[in-house]
């Protein structure tokens, strides 16, 4: 069902075993959509419905154990995963605890350790009093933090993952490609968000979680607004940024044009970032830090930079560890799926920002994205 | 911005005011989506990042003050907060948790309480252990689940919700009355999938967090799955059951078809869960329980229907409270917008599911969602 090949899954919780070995945990608990299909292959839109919890344990030995409501039973039953527990979904008074601490408690002995991603950028998708009681049920048990063990498996993507990963950029490089078709002077934003999305399905996506972007003269104001309606003037800048998934992968990168006509301060900006960009690139291989990256791009950059991340990991979510910081000291490794997104302050209150996804290489950094045009495209 | 009247924001802070005061809470913690809007007015697709935290703190008394990562300073700008106190996220050693520290210790006093939603249907966005640290900071303060105060605010929502509710709907009929456009018995479930998104986003979605359904011959299996892309046969049941978003606000329903001709057990089941729906629309008014709902359309289903909740509350999320299952004793009230969604089981493994949205008004529940037509549509 999920396309990989069988020993996909199953080196993923070797992996993450060996970690576990590391680091004294004997069963770790994964609450979250990325995590649940990372290692069981459980790919669906439900998660939007805040109603249910879901687990996956996967003990220091041996296949994980799925604790789920009944009825993701025949979804799950699909993947490679063949212990699964039901409860049935909401229960009001105890909707799946005592079913995933009898798990847990089968499967980590009474002096033992279970472990859970709750360090930077995860949280716990299930109610904090819920978790709150399992720790009461599990007596002496002690609970360790997860998230290094989770993170430095996930990080390195396996080919199959590399694969999937291009192959989104490829639906939005061919979006990107027909911007012209539904974005011009008499357009307003909101319409050219609703138009991509279209031809991001239409090029292939499954769906669209992500679109952001913004328009104005010379710059934009921000990069997470949703669109207005506001009509264009020539010489604004537009830009789009998608993340976009197909087969349970991300892409996640942005494309430029001005609208008309270029102004010089735009046109400089975009040869900026590019360049920023093309030293991002460079520097992205093996042995370097993510503060390295930060560093080289910023170097480019100089003072219309602001204070924020110039990128991050990729794949399975639309951000992922490490952040493209100066305090990121994250050792890229072969194998890592990572943005480069400088981004600089044109005049005050407008911005501009680039975008391109790579996969580090023993070589470098291989793109994913196809390159953007080295000059700030001007949409007729 | 919102496009809401302007007194509706503030009106909701003073019901959640109300609320905290009879649970004896100083202040409420808020980090999620639908929560962070509801007050705020704040609508991103910027939360697809799982990277930063994002933090709103409702006060006992005067405005909600957003404690957020310096790069949602401009959009939160440009809604009714005015005390908008911001951090450089990520920041790998203090990702804002000092900030909402300090802001907590401001409104609750030494020996208060703050609140957060942390039982059913909810979880807290952001890392567990951050969560641990600023109990640690906050010291003699005590913490006390809110679930039940945010529950009874935005379960009952205004007439201004209700029209962006009936909105979207309206959307979702206008893309379900297409259906025979780009199904038919040449297609498979993935294509439609994408297809019908595009459809949403053309009769106005803005984006479309969630598309289900199934196919397959007499019922399909769950209504949880991705897409696959088997051809179908005539005689097989199509379902399309749609999340789709305008402005904020969510419509949750499905619609059913025969692919060329339709089955006698198929037919039968599309009338018993037609009825079934007629049973529920008559017993939703003010004063009924959710249970209430439960029974009277599990009476007309009978035998074959299954354990699963028979519809939920909708709004800001794509499912809320309350449950329509046995045990939720809830009281619907005027204003409450909810989903009848009766399903049964065919066959051993087929299933039909049914799915309108209301709203429960003084005299019986009015439809947001076009009733469904009274008998099994077959696509040519």
């Amino acid at each position: 069902m999920t396309g990989f090949p069988p020993a996909e899954f199953s080196d993923r919780v070797r992996r993450l075993q060996s970690g576990m070995a590391t680091t004294g945990i004997d069963a770790l608990l994964l609450t979250t959509p990325p995590d649940v299909y990372y290692v069981t292959g459980f790919l669906t839109r439900f998660w939007e419905s805040p109603a249910r919890p879901w687990f996956v344990v996967v003990p220091l030995k041996g296949d994980p154990v799925a604790v789920i409501p009944s009825i993701g039973a025949h979804l799950m039953g699909r993947t490679w995963i063949d212990d699964i527990r039901t409860w049935v979904s909401p229960d009001l008074t105890d909707d799946g605890i005592s079913l995933l601490a009898d798990t847990l408690i089968e499967l980590v002995p009474e002096n033992g350790v279970f472990g859970a991603p709750v360090g930077h950028e995860t949280h716990l998708r299930m109610p904090y009093a819920d978790f709150r009681y399992l720790m009461v049920l599990l007596g002496e048990r002690e609970f360790r933090d997860a998230t290094a063990v989770m993170r430095r498996v996930r990080e390195v993507k396996s080919e199959s993952e590399i694969d999937r990963i291009r192959a989104v950029c490829e639906v939005a490089d061919r979006a990107f490609d027909r911007v012209p078709e539904i974005a011009g002077a008499d357009k307003a934003l909101d319409q050219v968000f609703r138009d991509f999305q279209r031809m991001l399905l239409q090029e292939g996506a499954d769906w669209v979680p992500y679109l952001a972007g913004g328009a104005g003269p010379g710059g934009y104001a921000d990069v997470i607004s949703p669109a207005d309606a506001r009509p264009w003037a020539i010489g604004d800048v537009l830009m789009l940024d998608t993340g976009a998934v197909r087969a349970g992968y991300f892409c996640d990168f942005d494309r430029n044009w001005a609208i008309g006509a270029a102004d010089d301060a735009s046109r400089r900006a975009y040869h900026t970032l590019y360049a920023a960009t093309e030293a991002g690139l460079a520097a992205a291989r093996p042995g370097a830090t993510a503060a390295d990256l930060y560093h080289a791009m910023q170097a480019v950059i100089g003072q219309g930079g602001g204070a924020g991340r110039l990128g991050h990991g990729l794949g399975l979510s639309l951000t992922e560890w490490p952040s493209i910081i100066p305090t990121d000291e994250t050792v890229l490794r072969e194998g890592m799926v990572m943005t480069l997104e400088p981004g600089l302050e044109i005049s005050p209150g407008r911005i501009m920002v680039h975008e391109e996804n790579i996969v580090i290489r023993a070589g470098g950094a291989e793109l994913l994205s196809r390159r953007a045009r080295p000059d700030l495209p001007v949409l007729e």
